[in-house]
């Protein structure tokens, strides 16, 4: 199994990330990820899939961490307010990772097929909030619609936190938008 | 260029579907499917670019109907309801096209590769619509926030509209749909 290496999974996601910005997606393999590194491609596996995942670890996690959050909001709690409690454990979650999330969404921007993926995981938190809201009785088509809607709260509040000149934290940008997003859906008839 | 072949178009999608049913979307080619139709590899290829944007036609006019939609709503119409005429006009051009959208929603089901290619789909929707209401003057975050909620009415509406049992319109249930994330947004704090 090869000797315990401190942290190898956080030094093969930053080396990932600094040669995916360096020489594009594309163009960096597994092997030179390691060497970058300082590990082997063995080690890697034993980590990622492949050199995509490396962009994708913690969304089962992230995942968990909004089901898990719905499901423990009070049950007196209207539905909202309970996807409001996930956005927030979400944001908390990458309160120490502002430059990580810039690079990565840079890398995001620039190829396609990552953008899927991204657009994959997204729905798979949608699928795991409208599962929780089903849960605590929520019906559909209700469920569905809350879940979507909380995901695209966060969806877009995370894309102006990695934006360059953004200074509030994500927690704030995501209360900004939940409360815009009340109030564009409230003002029509 | 070949001879003129009536509905070409119509009849390699409808062949594609059923081959897609049968067989299985892996384990069909773009060969199989003209012969189907009774038309010429070549002749596929003029009206699509391969096998899995059969499924994907109508894409660009759809998003083109959403973003003129919204541009068209009357200055002073609410930004969602600039949308809901938008979510209108879509339903309007899915009334007589329900028997394929099932079956392509079937399809869509058991390949992961088609829902990615979905949902960028309705991202790009979501990015047009977001686009058409700044040019109202809509700021950011508002923007992109309604028209995220316009497109996730959309896709639970078109997904209830699909299975197996509902019988109401798509414009019905788009109508229900929206009203449900209205007071889904409303009745929080």
């Amino acid at each position: 199994m090869g000797r315990w290496e401190p942290n190898a999974r956080g030094r093969l996601q930053q080396a990932a990330l600094d040669l995916y910005i360096e020489r594009g997606y594309g163009q960096t393999t597994v092997a030179e990820i390691a060497r970058r590194a300082g590990l082997t491609e063995r080690t890697f596996f034993r980590h990622f899939a492949d050199k995509r995942e490396v962009l994708f670890a913690g969304s089962d996690e992230l995942r968990e961490l909004f089901a898990s959050t719905v499901a423990a909001a009070p049950a007196t709690a209207a539905p909202i307010d309970a996807v409001a409690a996930a956005l927030d454990a979400a944001a908390d979650s990458f309160r120490e990772r502002r430059d990580h999330a810039r690079r990565r969404q840079g890398v995001l921007a620039a190829n396609a097929e990552l953008q899927e993926r991204e657009l994959t995981k997204l729905a798979g938190l949608s699928a795991a909030v409208a599962d929780a809201l089903r849960r605590r009785g929520l019906p559909e088509p209700a469920a569905s619609l809350t879940a979507e809607a909380g995901i695209a709260v966060f969806k877009v509040a995370f894309e102006r936190w990695t934006a360059a000149a953004e200074t509030r934290d994500l927690s704030d940008l995501v209360h900004e938008s939940l409360d815009e997003l009340k109030s564009m859906t409230k003002c029509a008839d």
